[in-house]
């Protein structure tokens, strides 16, 4: 993901202005999300890959300058942008984790211009992923045993989103995605059956299924419910005898009454001595009504997923912010009504009695969060691997209180802050206040 | 945007299937959103030039057709691939244009494998761009003569989606765009000012602002409220005063009550005769909001609108789906519970009396809005421009009811169905009722 236009106008004119004043100093700003979406108990932290990507690769190409030297930027700063490069510290909490709001997710220490043009696109991939990887978690909570397939490609917005939606299934353990590229670049298993189109492209669903069939014979799933869904089972059912099929098979229902027909096409299949015949559900599911199904005891083995998870429906962005934390060795903050900020590098502190943010060089109990995944420009170690993603998440989900699991009114988990945090909280905000020529008196304190 | 792999994995099982069978007579898709999202009267036709790019560029690569072969394509098919090109015929309503639930925005006509393979993609591009230009519209709607600046792309679904929100709100009249990248892309007018990081670089506001004003003289617009808005605004006002500054000057408001703190900068300006510096309002503005704000009569010249119209937050996505309407000359549609279709290529007629859907060869009274735009593969006519959309916009605003305009319970605009569409879905219904063995008494007719 090349492209240091790829960014908000405001980070390039800060940058300018940093650059032309010779303000380089480390600067640290901070990743995190301020509060849970409804009905949220957790996130699932996401999109860590695509950020070192950028970072990695950051330069401004001729072509990017030749546009900045038309709308504004002289040739001083062009000169420092063609050199600029990133050089800085990245520590993160890495993917597949299991986060609470306030907590970084990820923190930047480089020289003040690095540090504040990669803002806009570090935000937009952690967003993208963390949004979708924690509703995807839901439908993990709410299937028990069932598998699940991503089958939103068609209505996320856009290839990214697409691509990031498999991704972060398959993070919080969705079998399988319908996304032929996303499963080539990310080593998925593909899934995929037949659309309605194409048994109305036969003469009759039985000859559509025959064909399938005879085109398929290891992997054929059936779609019932294009004229009259247990017409269509009889039919596949008549298929499977008539090619004497035996592995890898399956129905779809895509719409109606999804426990009654489940049922009733289990009964049909079963009676016929199709016992291995998987049933598969589709069609606007919301992990609410997959949870109901789901406790209902439906014979569903899995399910396809699509819009509502591709863009959370319920809540379509998480309330993430990179906010400068330190200068130059100086903690700073932001005093604005309802969007104070705290100062300083973090850490979070996890163990059996919570989380506990504090700053990064203290000592104190529990599993340190944030680990350095980027020193002087260049990672450390190798890329994750999706697997070790999914094993992060299985694992904090094992350890995940019941309360904070539920979909809805879900008790969200929270972090407490370290002592020597607020203490430098108080400070900072008192300084600010003074700079800001505001009384001392810190009436949020 | 390149990609055979771009789709989803029933797509090529459907495709290689087809090829294999010699399936390939024309067929028609039909891409139209069922119904329109929660308190929409109307949407926003958008997201046809990418398509259009998506099929010209169609072709496997020799790597797709290589990942092919090792997941369950066998050579026969992989030959068929390596030759497939989109040789078909697109009518599309243009970009820009305003339109109802049920009206077709393209229907594609090709040989059944390349129109099959384009579904996803077209889906996923026409869902993405419809839904936000949409939305984009509302803030229209709601901001009376104030500008308006996108600001969403930190949080929308990735890059695609930035581009996507940036192009969709130049078409419905937003007058810049904060996204770097989608000003150079689209020709727009990039805007930005600074972040709160930038007041806390320095060691005070006065500083920061000094600075900013030293280097970007002509385009100083000032945030405010990093500790205190109206403080902010008086060393905003300093700062102007004592660099004699005149051209381009903004103070720009992000917490807080807009409406008060709007009329009090007002009044600081005022009173300092500084009556052409211009107040920019932003944070998380929802449209419900600056439609308030803008009835309160607020002083805000312009509002920077991010989030909640990047990801359309009140409402995702659209319903929208891509049905086979005729194979080889003959109408076809699908029987699911609440999600039957109609058969044939259609065209929608629209006059005072409103809009009717039409077969494609009836001659109804009225405005064709569907217009052929890929003719064997190759499109009629240059490449759309963003001025043209937003001139159809215009246009189809100005027309449109106060019913279909409010932003809380509008009176959606619907479209009839022509009484020729009406009797040729009656007479497929009941060709697919026989076909599929049912009774033929159609108790949905």
């Amino acid at each position: 993901m090349p492209g240091a236009l790829l960014t908000d106008l405001y980070e390039l004119n800060m940058a300018a202005s940093y650059l032309r004043r010779g303000m380089r100093a480390d600067a640290t700003f901070s990743l995190y999300v301020r509060t849970l979406p409804p009905e949220r108990g957790f996130l699932v932290a996401a999109g860590l890959e695509p950020c070192l990507e950028f970072l990695e690769s950051f330069s401004f190409t001729e072509e990017d300058l030749a546009w900045l030297e038309g709308h504004g930027f002289d040739r001083v700063v062009l000169e420092a942008f063609r050199e600029l490069r990133f050089t800085g510290q990245v520590w993160a909490i890495p993917e597949g984790r299991i986060v609470r709001a306030d907590e970084p997710l990820l923190e930047v220490t480089a020289p003040l211009p690095q540090a504040q043009l990669a803002e806009t696109l570090l935000l937009n991939q952690i967003t993208l992923h963390t949004t979708v990887a924690s509703k995807a978690a839901r439908y993990r909570l709410a299937a028990g045993d069932a598998d699940l397939v991503d089958f939103a490609f068609r209505r996320t917005h856009g290839v990214d989103a697409a691509m990031a939606v498999a991704r972060a299934a398959a993070i919080v353990g969705f079998a399988a995605t319908s996304n032929v590229e996303a499963a080539r670049r990310y080593g998925l298993t593909a899934a995929g059956t037949m659309a309605h189109s194409y048994v109305e492209a036969f003469d009759t669903e039985a000859e559509a299924f025959l064909a399938f069939a005879e085109d398929f014979p290891q992997r054929a799933t059936f779609l019932v419910d294009t004229y009259d869904t247990l017409e269509g089972v009889r039919a596949a059912i008549e298929t499977i005898r008539r090619l004497h099929l035996s592995d890898g098979l399956g129905v779809r229902l895509d719409s109606g009454d999804l426990d009654r027909l489940s049922r009733e096409a289990r009964r049909l299949l079963d009676e016929a001595g199709l016992g291995q015949v998987r049933i598969f559900a589709s069609g606007g599911l919301d992990e609410l009504r997959v949870e109901e199904l789901s406790r209902a005891g439906v014979p569903i083995d899995a399910y396809g997923i699509g819009t509502q998870m591709g863009v959370s429906a319920d809540a379509p962005f998480v309330d993430s912010v990179y906010k400068l934390t330190e200068y130059g060795g100086r903690a700073v903050l932001k005093l604005s009504a309802d969007k104070a900020t705290t100062p300083g590098r973090k850490q979070v502190f996890r163990s059996h009695e919570g989380d506990v943010i504090g700053l990064r060089n203290e000592d104190l109990a529990g599993e340190r969060l944030l680990v350095p995944v980027m020193e002087r420009g260049a990672r450390v170690g190798p890329t994750d691997a999706i697997g070790n993603m999914r094993e992060r998440f299985e694992a904090d989900l094992a350890a995940l209180p019941e309360g904070a699991k539920r979909l809805v009114r879900a008790e969200p988990l929270d972090a407490r802050h370290s002592a020597a945090l607020a203490s430098l909280a108080a400070e900072t905000r008192e300084d600010a206040r003074t700079r800001a020529g505001l009384p001392a008196n810190d009436v949020d304190g």
